[in-house]
């Protein structure tokens, strides 16, 4: 009987190992786009065909708000950032009459907000401004440790969303090195890309600030100012590969207009090529939202996606799970 | 007789071997900065040590010009400018009257140069506006195969010293990740980076210019913009190293004060580091000049060095070859 037993244990296992094998993307249902990406990998990868691409070539880039992890009801770091102000408020009593942070102080984000990008930029400025990397990178860790989602009741980082954790597990193992390229400020994203995302520092491209060179004696400080060297959204995503990694991606992922050039960019080189956008389209268990978001707005993008022909993943039909946390 | 010689034989061919496990360096003379290398790598690698670092974090940085090939007369980026310049010339009739052009068609360089950052910022512009990279790229690999150094009457890449490329392959294969983190164009030393230095793109961090997006109906080009978007010189490098790396280097060689504040980084960080400036000392294998030169200027940063106590390379004592073509 025991004989059996393992016997049967053995198979099992042997057929579970089997299973996972052939199926490096267990949380994709079966499906056009799932077998979009296992055919442009099997594609690039196989030695002596048609669209056979070196490894040093395999680059694929992901946008990170919307494609990575969720975006809503707004970008976490915008989020991040609110309660910065909040937090930081006392040691600035003339935040009480000045906009936008007055309005945030007395709980209405939406008028603050109304500021446009200028009152953005200040208060993402007001949650780095004249730190180091360091601090700003202790603050972002607090946060991150601390605050939990307002649906979710969950932190913010369980919101990554467990097929794409698998997608880059699956293109890393076959060679690909795995990029962000988000509008997201770089430092507030490279806290948790390694540990989430497994990308490291090196692979994060994201919105930069200027810094200020200090000496203090011998030993220097970088200073985080409010200046913006680069916002890499839109066709800065396009510019940002070439100035940065210097190769144009094979496969590219985003789920926003500001994501459409660096797909363009991507689907224009030669050979095998995987475009895709992430359509919300989940509203039970994230959220449904396109063309008249004010957050991740897809609309342009998405029209330029059915011109060319590039698969959109649907999040309700395309994924068995969203958030691990829900699996249970 | 025949057995002998074969064991002679394989005996010398061990030794010759091991001879060269243990000195992965040939070319450079022993000495206190050979030993500094070595013995800073043999502390950074062996795991269980007080000084070990994970491979993730072995970043390495090295400045181009003078510290990886040479820089003199003037920077071969600027050589490369301005024959583009005279060829250019019959497209331009109007530069015949228009500085710095006017000087450079006349013959007369230093003149040119005269107009100091916006002169050379023209000149560096006229050799790449309006085209896209991948057109650049043409450009420079054309002038890269046919130009010819004035003084050694070699092609500009034979300029690359030796005891630098043993020491970027000796790095590598202690899992380090080399870097090149220089004031020059990016796009101009990718063009041979790979294939001198063993350094892909996306680990070429250099001077950027601005990109303009346009669509050709579905297909999309990148051209090169006349503006500066970055440039990676003094405590740009410092930045570039922030944002794009977002690793503080554990090691860094540099052949200028452009440099000196990449290594003052590097070195304050905690553990072992190795911060060393490349000294040009061999007016006859190469040049000598330090404080005085218009090119490479080394004077703040050899203070500095002294100061801190770091290894300062002297080409003249440390190199046994500076050019591989010199070895023969």
């Amino acid at each position: 009987m025991r004989v059996w037993r393992l016997a049967v244990g053995v198979l099992l296992a042997l057929s579970a190992a089997r299973a996972f094998a052939q199926d490096p993307l267990p949380s994709w249902n079966e499906g056009p786009r799932k077998a979009a990406i296992v055919d442009f990998v099997h594609r690039v990868t196989t030695e002596g065909g048609r669209d056979y691409v070196a490894p040093a070539d395999r680059i694929a880039t992901f946008d990170n708000d919307g494609t990575l992890w969720a975006e809503q009801p707004m970008y976490f770091q915008l989020i991040f950032c609110i309660a910065e102000v909040k937090r930081l408020a006392p040691q600035h009593p003339e935040w009480k009459t000045q906009e936008p942070f007055a309005s945030i102080l007395k709980g209405d984000v939406s008028h603050a907000l109304a500021g446009g990008d200028k009152a953005l930029l200040q208060i993402v400025a007001a949650a780095s401004f004249g730190i180091t990397k360091a601090e700003f990178d202790a603050r972002v860790k607090e946060f991150l440790s601390s605050a939990t989602h307002p649906r979710f009741h969950v932190p913010y980082t369980d919101l990554v969303y467990q097929p794409m954790l698998e997608l880059l597990a699956y293109l890393r193992a076959n060679g690909f090195k795995t990029y962000i390229v988000s509008g997201g400020g770089v430092d507030f994203m490279r806290v948790f890309a390694l540990e989430k995302y497994g990308v490291p520092n090196e692979q994060v491209i994201g919105s930069m600030g200027k810094l200020k060179w200090v000496m203090h004696g011998t030993t220097p400080e970088q200073i985080k100012l409010p200046e913006i060297l680069f916002i890499d959204d839109g066709p800065g995503k396009a510019m940002a590969i070439e100035n940065i990694i210097g190769k144009r991606p094979i496969a590219a992922f985003g789920n926003s207009n500001g994501d459409l050039e660096m797909l363009q960019w991507t689907c224009a080189g030669e050979g095998a090529r995987l475009c895709m956008f992430i359509h919300h389209t989940d509203a039970e268990r994230e959220w449904a939202y396109d063309r008249d978001s004010k957050i991740g707005t897809l609309s342009t993008g998405l029209d330029v996606a059915t011109k060319m022909g590039w698969p959109v993943m649907d999040m309700r039909a395309d994924w068995k799970v969203v958030f691990a946390f829900q699996a249970h």
